[in-house]
């Protein structure tokens, strides 16, 4: 390829609401331009990269048995209905009439149409397992589209997902599915973490995040550096505190903490450490009648330990909480406590609320708390002697760096990272909902047993960005590079040797299968390589009269500090070695 | 690939909607699956071929210069509103709102975001020409979408928009389009022709459509057996007669015809050929005033021979009828003619109208029309002595088998085509509207000069089969066909040398990078035979125990009446030199 036939559009700024810097680099790489809120057309720059993305992934998925298929962007909602989702789903869901004044929704995900299909097309054991996928364009109307690609509305998402006729082999497809995912990541020469994450009611332990590790990520990502043990936050569990609780050693006192509402605020007048303060965090369940109405309202004190952060993964799993729950108003509040939020606790509170403690909670001695009498705190607070015993000790926080691991093979530690794949074990949840059997060996019918398993394809590069960028510009692994070498020839207008070097390290180049570019736009030097340092290039070749006539050219890939010089006659020898080709 | 590893699903029967032998055949073969009116999956067997029509249109796009990239689904009504398409376009343009109320379009094309990225990165002469493509779903919500892939509601598009500095330039980007296009379709490997298309009010020749050949087309095309001329039906020019206009020969003589109301039904009572009558078409062009009620509305009368056709094209061209005319409507026939239709005529009306006649009907003596009074018609017309002279004597009608060519080499054919193509000049339309300029040489803003060009990525599949088909099903060109080689083993399960030869051969073809498929599935031979001549696969490998006991196996072409048996050892060879690999 040559840069005078393709398109090249490079911007010295970014434009304002560019906050993160993948969403800026890639507009001033020209990769993406804006169209709407969350609404990008994938310039030429860009879709190469997209492209590259899916190659990899068509391979891989056709390669662990995959088919391919493409399912409609605008779906029925017949089918949406079946499942509950066209009502269920928020606005989010894309719905839309045509002019039929039929209802549609954009596709966010094919879960409804791929088991149809299936009910359809699958009718008996034998042609199991079967894994359909795409890659096709999606649309999730989000109510605050940013970061470009990461949190887009409109986006191309592989999906898949797998019928199998039991458990057993459904845990197979998934395997399978989690281990092309392994390969998938590795080849597009990312450093990510494959990360259990929480299967919600499913229920199990098959559910896996693929996360690129970026210090800029959305999501917490828990590991244990000395075992393979990995999650999300809300996945990784909080062992219980080994040892007995100890045995209380303060009276408990009514202390004066006027204007101090916090844990970190009471602990610091206070003078101790955050960790002996418990702070009081109030839900509600609410019962329905027939009619929908509110018959009764159950009200929970959960209590962690003030340098502790709420799981609301965990919490929302536990008995009587699991059918929802909801933060309590001011007024139950006041009603069951007798004292507005910021001072709340266990001890004498003016109706009977559920006192649940998280683990850590359940073994302290000597704790502080909130007096339930504004502008007063409670210190020296022991179980058993000043309240009764919870009524549940449960796990009810986030994991913090150096909680043992789960696994009992070391202690965690915390990075972030950006999520851009995703296995999950679907069970019969909608193979359940729209009745989609297939007939066993027996001559009965039985439900599918399903996966899902889905890659952001245009997240992807946000992320291989927020992972690899330097102060000028994207550094791309060479899988997924828009192209991987781009010779840069310097005057290449007034010397022929230069042009003629150049034409022939290009030839050469196309004719091993790389991807190359040469820029022959008669760019200045310094605008030339400002261009492919931001563009991100890994591999550049820089030839210039003057070191043609010493026999040579220079080598630089895009993290190197500076070039190498390499005799004309070695340069194809080398980026051989280096591309592997 | 093996077919245990693929999806395939063939029925005995088509559903009852489907209505054309392309429909018919993609739902028998399991290469689409309904999802509503026009709503298509592309199941994996269909998804093969539009994927490869996919390849050679992208292949052939980039040698032609042009570059790739990905505009949204969901689009902005901002910009559609810029170039007035929003309100203009009819409800085939879907809109939509978002959940904050703001108006979008799902793309049925993209002229105006590919309008808007050219004026935003096109600033410069030096850039141009530049054409930008994208292959990327689309919708248009047909009021009646049927016929499968061949009227779909959602389908694929490939569009392409190129941007020139001027007309000279801007004619040969649309040459180069013009041969892209030409490489293409010889590419698929289908009988097609690239015919003369009208181009609207943009005037000159520079739109033409590529139409497959079948005798299932909508279109009719006109070709010249003996020269290179092909134009569509409302683009070719009906010559104007050789000759003088004869002498009047008879006396105009009142008629009666009662309740022969057609030309046809009075040819018959009269004994005369249809030839000498002539038909009366009465349309109406209003005029409005600053309110845009109507002020003033022309009546005109169009005379056509009548065994020809009204050209609503060429009629739509014609100076007091190009700004938009209508049919008139009963009430002002009535109140022109002293008529109810049926028995109209340009002699003797009640008011003024004025007379337009085709370029036959000017040149005729002794025709027959109506006599404006019901069950009468008037014999023995001649022009100048019965009537005044035409107002406009035009081309009014669509050319017939026979009449001469344009082109003066020779007489017009007419045969039936589908319409997958079409390259047009747009010149400043949309770059005008959307004020899309560049800076030229001169250092003053132009509008660009453009053009479009469009490949219905998902239709072509449709044409392809009603081009080429047969009692037994799909017959594929191998550029196309989904697979080009079936191996079809007999008792695979049960002979160990059929499972051998079959891998083996299936191992090789691999290596050779035939796209072939090796049939596992243990069907019996009837069945298995019929699933791939349903599919259309083009070559055939058949081996089973008796043959390879004699050292053969069976090939057939697909269009083969019977199996060719061939040495084993030569099969490779045979198969090497049928697909020139």
């Amino acid at each position: 390829m040559k840069a005078s036939q393709f398109f090249i559009s490079t911007l010295k700024e970014a434009p304002a609401d560019a906050e993160v810097v993948s969403h800026r680099l890639m507009m001033r790489a020209g990769m993406i331009k804006k169209f709407g809120a969350g609404i990008y057309t994938y310039m030429p720059m860009g879709l190469r990269v997209i492209q590259k993305v899916e190659r990899i992934i068509r391979e891989e998925m056709n390669a662990a048995g995959a088919v391919e298929l493409t399912m409609p962007v605008i779906q029925p909602a017949e089918l949406w209905q079946e499942t509950g989702r066209f009502d269920k789903m928020g606005p989010e869901l894309l719905r839309i009439k045509d002019r039929h004044e039929r209802d549609f929704v954009v596709q966010p995900t094919s879960e409804e149409v791929v088991t149809d299909i299936a009910r359809q097309e699958l009718r008996s054991y034998k042609q199991l397992p079967k894994n359909f996928y795409q890659i096709q364009t999606k649309f999730r109307d989000e109510r605050r589209p940013r970061f470009g690609l990461m949190r887009g509305r409109e986006f191309i998402m592989k999906d898949a997902y797998s019928f199998d006729r039991d458990r057993e082999s459904a845990q197979l497809s998934y395997q399978t599915m989690a281990q092309a995912y392994r390969r998938i990541f590795d080849r597009f020469g990312l450093r990510y973490r494959a990360v259990a994450a929480d299967s919600g009611a499913i229920g199990g332990d098959l559910s896996e995040e693929f996360q690129v590790i970026a210090a800029t990520g959305e999501d917490a990502i828990v590991y244990c550096p000395t075992s393979d043990y990995a999650a999300n936050i809300e996945k990784a569990e909080a062992l219980a505190p080994q040892g007995p609780r100890p045995a209380p050693g303060q009276p408990m006192t009514k202390t004066p903490t006027p204007g101090k509402s916090t844990c970190a605020q009471v602990a610091e007048l206070l003078g101790v450490p955050l960790a002996t303060t418990v702070k009081s965090i109030v839900l509600a369940t609410d019962v329905l009648d027939e009619q929908g109405a509110v018959a009764q309202t159950r009200i929970w004190l959960l209590l962690l330990r003030g340098d502790h952060d709420m799981n609301e993964v965990k919490v929302g799993k536990l008995p009587g909480l699991a059918q929802g729950f909801r933060f309590a108003t001011e007024a139950e509040i006041v009603e069951h406590f007798g004292c507005k939020p910021g001072y709340l606790g266990p001890v004498g509170t003016r109706k009977p609320v559920t006192v649940v403690a998280d683990r850590e909670v359940a073994v302290m001695a000597d704790w502080i708390c909130g007096a339930n009498e504004a502008d007063f705190h409670l210190t020296g607070v022991n179980w058993g002697r000043d309240l009764p015993e919870p009524a549940l000790v449960a796990d009810l926080r986030n994991v913090v760096a150096g909680d043992p691991s789960p696994d009992g093979k070391g202690v965690l530690a915390i990075e972030r990272g950006i999520e851009v794949g995703h296995v999950f074990y679907l069970g019969t949840k909608y193979s359940r909902a729209m009745n989609a059997t297939f007939l066993d060996e027996d001559g009965k019918p039985k439900l599918f047993e399903m996966g899902c398993y889905g890659i952001g394809v245009t997240r992807l590069p946000a992320a291989a960005i927020e992972q690899n960028h330097d102060e000028r510009g994207i550094i791309w692994p060479d899988a997924i590079a828009p192209f991987t070498v781009v010779i840069c020839p310097i005057g290449m207008d007034r010397s022929e040797a230069v042009a003629q070097a150049a034409e022939q390290l290009h030839r050469d180049l196309l004719a091993l299968g790389v991807d190359v570019i040469l820029d022959d736009r008669g760019e200045r030097p310094g605008a030339m390589f400002a261009d492919w340092e931001l563009i991100g290039v890994p591999h550049r070749i820089t030839i210039g009269d003057k070191g043609l006539k010493e026999g040579v050219v220079e080598y630089q890939h895009r993290r190197d500090s500076a070039a190498t010089r390499v005799a004309v006659g070695e340069v194809l020898a080398l980026l051989k070695e280096k591309l592997g080709v």
